[in-house]
């Protein structure tokens, strides 16, 4: 795919209207013809670049997060994690929050998008996690044995889900902070 | 609610039909007046007993979890954990699985479903396991100040919700076991 064909302010355009739109009506009723509209581009000009419906909106959304666990590499594991935590700044968190429950909603009807969003937004984020758990190893701070080394992703998808479902509220900073001194690093045996 | 009207033997058989419709048709199409035919009852009854869909349908999941947090008490953490992990044998939680997956899609749409989900099944399983905690805590297994005592439903969460997101496989008992050991013990310092 010739993804260089546009410009980097014309794809941050078009993700955001893809967004926008993902907020009004939701992925089901998401349409090209919509996007292209919204957008004044051609469908096929869409199909060219993402391929797929699915495609478009996790590289939009992908677009969306301010920062990827590739790009946290702050000297410790502590200062990584608190990036990672402070990139999730209250307001974004509930924002995308709602994005990502409408979307994780659509995975359940939508075969294709459960492959985009794991193939383009979940597992660059466990490579990523596990580059910067890695490094961690490296400098000493986490034993490079320790059993828990696979189950990050684990312990922190339980802190955002249970979050939501036990006390109905996003994961603030306070929250996650506290999650990771409590449960992740003695896990880890830090 | 005069519940009592019903033998155990009849409330079963109602629960019973009840999933079997969820499985067959979802949350969303399943009606009250289906429920009526098949088990050969009046809606008036059906309301009369359970007085909303929402709760009729989460009582007959809750009749389906063969173990409840509230019953379970081996005498040490380890056994009260292998005890709620074996009592998720491969088969129940691959098909409880697929009938809470369902529901949990549902309750995107219907606030009166998270509404009774949360009193009748979550909340009476958290607190459960917390009375399960508080016993370990008075054995001396787990530190009474121990900070991660309030996170481990989300711990436990985690390893359900992340197993299946990124292996897209439901927990067994060999994951959770491990999981177990590797992360929530040591979080707790046991």
């Amino acid at each position: 795919m010739a993804r260089s064909r546009l410009t980097p302010e014309r794809e941050a355009e078009l993700y955001g209207a893809v967004l926008d739109l993902l907020r009004e009506v939701g992925y089901d009723a998401l349409t090209m013809d919509a996007v292209a509209a919204r957008t004044h581009s051609s469908k096929a000009t869409l199909y060219r670049q993402w391929g797929s419906k699915a495609e478009l909106v996790v590289r939009a959304m992908r677009s969306n997060k301010p920062l990827h666990t590739t790009q946290v590499d702050t000297g410790s594991l502590r200062g990584d994690f608190l990036a990672m935590v402070s990139d999730t700044d209250d307001c974004q968190v509930e924002k995308d929050t709602a994005l990502m429950r409408g979307l994780f909603h659509a995975v359940h009807d939508n075969p294709e998008l459960f492959q985009a969003l794991r193939e383009l937004l979940i597992e660059p984020e466990i490579d990523g996690l596990n580059v910067l758990l890695q490094r961690a190893v490296d400098r000493g701070e986490i034993p490079a044995d320790s059993p828990a080394l696979k189950y990050v992703v684990h312990m922190l998808v339980g802190a955002f889900a249970a979050r939501q479902l036990i006390e109905d509220v996003p994961p603030d900073q306070a929250f996650l902070g506290s999650y990771i001194d409590a449960v992740v690093f003695p896990a880890l045996g830090v």
